[in-house]
């Protein structure tokens, strides 16, 4: 399998490119790192990337970024910015993507706990994450050619120690479960699922 | 109580204007309808709009557009104007609006059925519902001074037949249900809640 992972340079993205290697052709991606460079706020740079790696049997995204930040002081201009990156860019990798990808691929894109279980500073990320969960399903029914389509949503994670203080109470997710996750979109057979890691 | 209702002239905007008359004072704003006329897209003009308005109580907001079509023509630039519509232009509303409104006042946003329940051509609306329902769950919990915040989410409603043939299956919602959840949301208590019309 041809397998496509952006921000594979990333906390999460390291594990799940060490979950996938083996057995399959790894493509990674980031706007710095990796095989290919893109900016995923961009469709015109999404698009030349596509083109340059040409047909594909799955695109897994653990990448965007969001605001976080108090809400009181959160302005139009950084909940748009966090929107661009993480949901825009995320969606866009699949509407692009649709039509690159081999028959029976599949896409799985990277939300997280924050829009069902918010913590303080989180409002963006909620917001980006809730978008992205009720993508997947939306578009797992319209996709051709059999392409699947899920989302990862994991709590925070053991390896992002510095987020912990901002999570009081949660218990960090081992990589191990949180890499699975991918592993079982882009191997297994589910689509239109929010796979829960929490 | 002084309620604003953004987009009271519309097919929802009109009932929940009619269900809220009588007790309060009522504001109305459109584009183009109204009392005040406000561009949700431009956080300028939702800026000028509150300073002319001043302090109130509550904040209706049914209005806001998707992009409605099918998934394998969508392009990024369709569903970035949806995002900027329906999903920024609210909840921009709320990101301003927190420094004009009363103590103990509430913000009543509006998503709706397709992130949970989806239909053909609806991945842009799906993605800002649920973008939407997440929001109001994050935002609740750090809006200070007693504001409330809520979504109402209804089902495709019984005075837009048009939409009928997009929903196939689906019941139309009673125009005096949907009317009466922003009654709810506006002189009730909850908050962080999606209520759900369908
Ligand atoms: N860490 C957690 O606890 C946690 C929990 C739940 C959800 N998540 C979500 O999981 C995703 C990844 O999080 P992470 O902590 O692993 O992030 P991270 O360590 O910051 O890694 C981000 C990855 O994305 C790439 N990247 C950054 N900007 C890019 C751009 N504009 N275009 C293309 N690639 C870009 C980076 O590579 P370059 O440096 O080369 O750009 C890097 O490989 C995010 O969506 C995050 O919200 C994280
Ligand atoms: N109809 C349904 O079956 C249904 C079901 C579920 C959810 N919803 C959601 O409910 C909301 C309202 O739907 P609707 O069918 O009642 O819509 P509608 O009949 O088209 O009414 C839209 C209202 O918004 C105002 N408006 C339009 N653009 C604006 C802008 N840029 N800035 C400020 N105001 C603006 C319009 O007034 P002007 O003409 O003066 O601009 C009008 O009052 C939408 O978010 C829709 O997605 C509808």
């Amino acid at each position: 399998m041809k397998i496509i992972i952006i921000g594979a340079s990333g906390t999460i993205g390291k594990k799940v490119t060490e979950a996938l290697q083996g057995n399959h052709e790894i493509i990674t991606a980031g706007s710095k790192s990796g095989d290919f460079q893109l900016d995923i706020n961009s469709p015109e740079s999404i698009e030349a990337f596509y083109k340059q790696v040409g047909s594909f049997d799955a695109l897994v995204s653990t990448t965007g970024s969001g605001h976080f930040g108090p809400l009181t002081s959160t302005t139009p201009a950084d909940f748009k910015k966090g929107i661009e990156s993480k949901l825009l860019g995320q969606v866009n990798l699949v509407l692009i993507g649709q039509h690159y990808i081999n028959t029976k691929g599949s896409f799985t894109l990277t939300s997280g706990i924050l829009s069902e279980d918010p913590v303080i500073n989180g409002a963006n990320l909620g917001t980006i994450n809730g978008g992205l969960n009720a993508f997947v399903l939306a578009a797992s029914i319209e996709l051709e050619k059999g392409i699947r389509i899920n989302a990862i949503s994991p709590g925070v994670v053991e390896d992002s120690p510095g987020y912990f203080e901002y999570f009081p109470g949660h218990i960090p997710v081992t990589m191990d479960k949180v890499a699975n996750a991918y592993v079982k979109s882009v191997l297994g057979a589910v689509t239109g699922q929010v796979i829960r890691i929490f």
